[in-house]
């Protein structure tokens, strides 16, 4: 049994050879939910999905989130509703009353739907739909997962990290914003000053999580402070960690991150944007996975390989070092 | 100034020729909410909906609602979902505790998402976001429609009947249902027994609409019991229409209603169902125009003419007889 700890682009590339190493039917994977949001009504929690479309065959691969030759009618009609109304376009939170004031799963995180600041897919949206109805009928967020999951035909355990809202936030130069904002909205661009992840404190990992984390754990290339930060503040979580067989493999080659804001982010939360940073960020790890090229030194068992993932056979290779790296401290 | 009532079919119908003899920068519609319903979080308008369609030139007059030439990927992703996961199709309402817990415009007919049981269109969903994320950002109902009454480029002046939540109940052989479900997924088949339109003792009419029924007042060939029958519930509008010059277009030829369940629905109310009906509903009618064929006989003022609509010269014709009816009485 293994467990891969997962956001929504690092780590499922490397679940697309796992299975190279490690049987789908005895791996879970616990994704990250900090980066949900409520969009116009709906509850859209990405890195789920791209887990989600992965699993059932249907993810697109070029952008690593949604569905592989989905339309975007709807969102195009709201660009075109927004644009004749006069209404502005960007991400527009709902008041901060608003913001506490509904399905709880998503506090501080509400933005209205006009003009649609992120692209979401006529198929991709159904599941939104789904997702927001099932909640909205009693659900926890891991019992709608499990039917979406059962939906997509996945053959791996998904478990969301939480059924509580945790709100990954981002205080920058520009101001208080949503990591989706940050991120989808402003590229990257602003100049990160602190991580808050709004929720963490009362929040409790969902049901499955921490019995999860008693198999090897695999922490795979996602950014450590937005996609795997947000578990860690998970009551139970680091302690888990700390007594289980962990390896983490580096989003880094070198100073640079594969996709996504993680170098800023890691200096953000004053650890070292690269890969020796890993080992602030990861104090609980038995082993890395590091790329052929880098140099970076640790004092626990390292394995290198080309770590850059552009292909099944890639993450197959990388999968393959995952589990060399388990056999040598286990 | 003329003001129209209008549910979703047939006073649409008529409007389509209105222009014939009445100008549409000097009229203004109110349209029946009493049909409205949140369905998987989003707040969807059909009578609102059709008459911005209409409006903005795109809607589909085959079947009088959505849009011309609309795809419904994502409803037919809903179906899908729905299949694959394992969850019931047909109206899904939410639990009694919900039904009163979030937006109060959508109180008591408040449906999950799941399986979707209405057919709303790709762009057609873009109306119900934007318009859901409008109240949610603070705007009522009015509001909102004035801002999508905007970007469809509307002449006439629409206005919906109230921007507080009023339900359109049917009592039936099978239960309590909202009329959509009794509509569209039951297809008018339960046995009415009664109608309630719940919330009508605390709602008003929205802003405008006591004013607008100072004017002349015509009353298109809808459903007298629940697309008229829910404004006449709002205080003061039954007063207005005492005091206004009111024509009525029946919406029967002898026993047949044009389109709906307007039959079923008058017997269920104690009225004739059928033109002679018409007086019974509505009391406070100056005049009528009923189908040349009709032989109803009425102690006011009637004009006869074909009253069938099947194309704008049909609706010319009719509002050209409205426009008669008008000039005998007032």
């Amino acid at each position: 049994m293994v467990t891969f700890l997962s956001g929504g682009t690092g780590t499922p590339k490397l679940l697309d050879g796992a299975a190279a190493a490690f049987s789908p039917e005895e791996t879970t994977v616990v994704a990250n939910t900090g980066d949900d949001v409520e969009l116009g009504g709906l509850f859209v929690s990405p890195d789920v999905d791209t887990l989600l479309f992965q699993g059932g065959g249907v993810l697109d691969r070029e952008t690593w989130w949604g569905i592989d030759g989905d339309t975007h009618r709807t969102n195009a009609a709201l660009s075109d509703i927004a644009a004749a109304a006069g209404l502005p376009d960007g991400p527009q939170y709902l008041s901060d009353e608003k913001q506490t004031a509904g399905r709880d799963i998503a506090n501080w995180r509400r933005f209205s739907g006009t003009a649609e600041f992120m692209t979401i897919g006529d198929r991709d949206r159904a599941v939104h739909i789904t997702r927001t109805s099932l909640l909205d009928q009693g659900l926890t967020l891991s019992e709608a997962t499990q039917r979406l999951a059962g939906a997509f035909g996945l053959t791996i355990d998904l478990l969301p990290m939480s059924d509580d809202p945790i709100a990954s936030l981002i205080h920058t130069d520009e101001g208080l914003m949503h990591f989706q904002e940050y991120w989808v909205a402003h590229r990257g661009e602003p100049t990160v000053e602190t991580v808050e992840f709004r929720g963490s404190s009362d929040a409790e990992p969902a049901p499955g999580v921490i019995d999860a984390l008693e198999d090897t754990v695999v922490i795979g290339p996602s950014n450590p402070v937005t996609s795997i930060g947000p578990m860690l503040t998970l009551p139970g979580v680091a302690d888990a960690l700390s007594q289980s067989t962990v390896v983490a493999v580096s989003p880094f080659l070198g100073d640079d991150a594969f996709s996504g804001p993680a170098g800023d982010l890691m200096e953000a939360v004053n650890a070292e944007p690269s890969t020796e940073g890993l080992a602030t960020a990861y104090p609980f790890a038995d082993a890395f996975v590091v790329d052929g090229s880098d140099d970076a030194e640790f004092d626990r068992p390292t394995i290198q390989t080309d770590i850059r993932i552009d292909s099944p056979d890639d993450a197959a290779r990388v999968a393959r070092a995952v589990k060399s790296a388990i056999d040598i401290v286990d």
